[in-house]
């Protein structure tokens, strides 16, 4: 019989979140560890590893897992490492699909990138169940994606697409990118993005704004969240900025895979109508005609604590398959039979 | 035993294109019909019809062809019907694939739009060979798009997916284009679009050039083309503004869905270095880093004469394999047993 769990482990840049996943996404339990603790990464296994072990133990969950889905920002689907990471100490290229599946004895284990996995997650327990053809999008410190086609992520022929973050939204003079270019969507309408406006909005502009009484350099989205709902004209307008130029590139998205929902997740897509509203507006003002009423654009329906180990977890499903498909190939046997 | 042939259609504005296409990319025979001499869809069918009958009877291929696939504007892959055609006298809505199967005989057909079968051309026949991730781009009078990710065509929820052409190029002040809105990459990067700059350009600034010896509302971009190849200064920087235009655009469709190559089809592809150059630098200076040096952008390698029967007939194939599981999922058989 096949086993009833997976593992899903996300990796951030602070914490490496990982629980135990029911076929019905429940998260039966879940802990976590420093991600930044051991600069060789062969401790950080070793420890992720020793904390998995307790929680299966206390779970009675030993010998009941399927496969490990991990989440981490630049993992790649088809070679299973992440590749130059910005925020982790472990080196250019970390091989971490091989890693992990050895220290969990041959346990197959498939990886991909956050928002890949935010998609995935979605698909399979949230907001896109039921759907075929849609696109995530986690606005947080940056803006992620994940797209899926006819039921599947597309991953592109190197296991990179998906980066609809760095899609260019202003030609001329755009605000310079991590990614080394100018005019990102990501240096817009992420929470870095909305901080940034305030910062222009407020060096260019004369109105009064109570976001005037902060230092202006320490301004976070979250400042700007609480001036607007608590009525600062400026705040609102920075929430207008960004909602427009979001909604204007969701539309581009729309001519290109007509999805039948773009769901969002992360910080700033809590923000309510302050977002949705210039974002929809946007949109519906933007989309080509064709397309005109057939995109909801939808919030995730995932707890956001569970959200990020139940998006890992779902790719767990898919080691185990890819790994019975790899054994039939090589057995020649029905892997329906091997489980 | 399965049947050899496939028939490809293709429905232009002026002249249907069809043709007998065997498993190897071989068209055997070829004719055309007028497409608008009939008002009524009826009657073209029945021309269409009578005229495929000669051809086959002449080859000798009555009872060989497996499936129709047909390439027709704004053709939907999932209804089988054409929508608003811009250039067709048909109507509204027009049940192509239902009716053109019912004149055959119930030969299964597949219908989707001419830049969709372009695609399907260059995967079965042509410059994507073995290839799972790329983008056909189409340059004609408008700029279509046909979208193949993890070895299949990208339909969207609606089967309208892939309007590239329909990308956002300039937000502000942008031109008009046919869709109703402004800015489209089309506007700019199309036959039209070349011959709308031709002008802009004539308009607007004072140097010499061999274009000012036409009427100006008539250049085409064919003009262009033979004034740059005659050394004609301004017609080259007509070119490079184009394939500036173009390159930026396909960074973004990288970041999309990171394809092995976008693949040029079209008259305008043909200008060769004066178009490529601009365009390839473009694209190198604009790409996100992480895609760098990855995506080819290559040409058709289809024969521009065959290349619509032969995409067309691409789906054709298709066609057949759809019918044949239809049938087996009513029937409960084995769609192998029942060819």
């Amino acid at each position: 019989m096949s086993k009833p769990y997976v593992l899903g482990v996300d990796i951030g840049g602070t914490n490496t979140v990982f629980g135990i996943v029911d076929a019905r996404g429940q998260v039966i339990a879940s802990d976590s560890i420093k991600t930044r603790k051991h600069t060789n990464f062969d401790d950080y296994v070793e420890e992720l590893h020793a904390g998995v072990q307790r929680l299966l133990e206390k779970n009675d969950a030993e010998d009941k897992i399927q496969g490990i889905g991990i989440g981490a920002p630049n993992a790649n689907y088809y070679t299973g490492e992440i590749l130059n990471p910005p925020n982790l100490p472990w080196g250019p290229i970390i091989p971490l699909a091989e890693k992990v599946s050895r220290a969990f004895g041959g346990i197959p284990v498939a990886v991909t990138n956050d928002a890949n996995a935010a998609a995935l997650g979605e698909m399979t327990y949230g907001a896109a169940r039921g759907m075929k053809d849609f696109i995530m999008i986690t606005l947080g410190t940056g803006v992620g994606s994940g797209i899926v086609v006819n039921g599947q992520l597309v991953y592109g022929h190197d296991g990179f697409a998906g980066e609809l973050g760095h899609l260019i939204v202003k030609r001329n003079n755009g605000r310079m990118c991590g990614c080394g270019r100018t005019g990102c969507l990501e240096a817009y309408c992420s929470a870095t993005g909305v901080a940034r406006t305030a910062r222009e909005f407020l060096e260019v502009r004369t109105e009064p704004s109570t976001l005037r009484n902060l230092q202006i350099e320490d301004i976070t989205s979250k400042d700007v969240y609480d001036a607007a709902v608590a009525g600062d004209k400026l705040a609102k307008e920075i929430f207008n900025y960004t909602g427009t130029i979001l909604g204007e590139a969701f539309a581009d998205m729309v001519s290109f895979t007509s999805p039948q929902a773009i769901i969002l997740f992360g910080g700033l897509a809590k923000s309510g109508e302050l977002l949705m509203k210039p974002l929809q507006d946007a949109f519906d003002k933007s989309v080509m005609p064709v397309f005109k009423g057939k995109t909801k654009i939808l919030l995730s329906e995932l707890k956001e604590s569970d959200a990020a180990v139940l998006g890992a977890s779902a790719l767990g499903w898919e080691a185990r398959n890819r790994f019975d498909n790899a054994v039939a190939e090589v057995s020649g046997a029905d892997p329906e039979k091997i489980k």
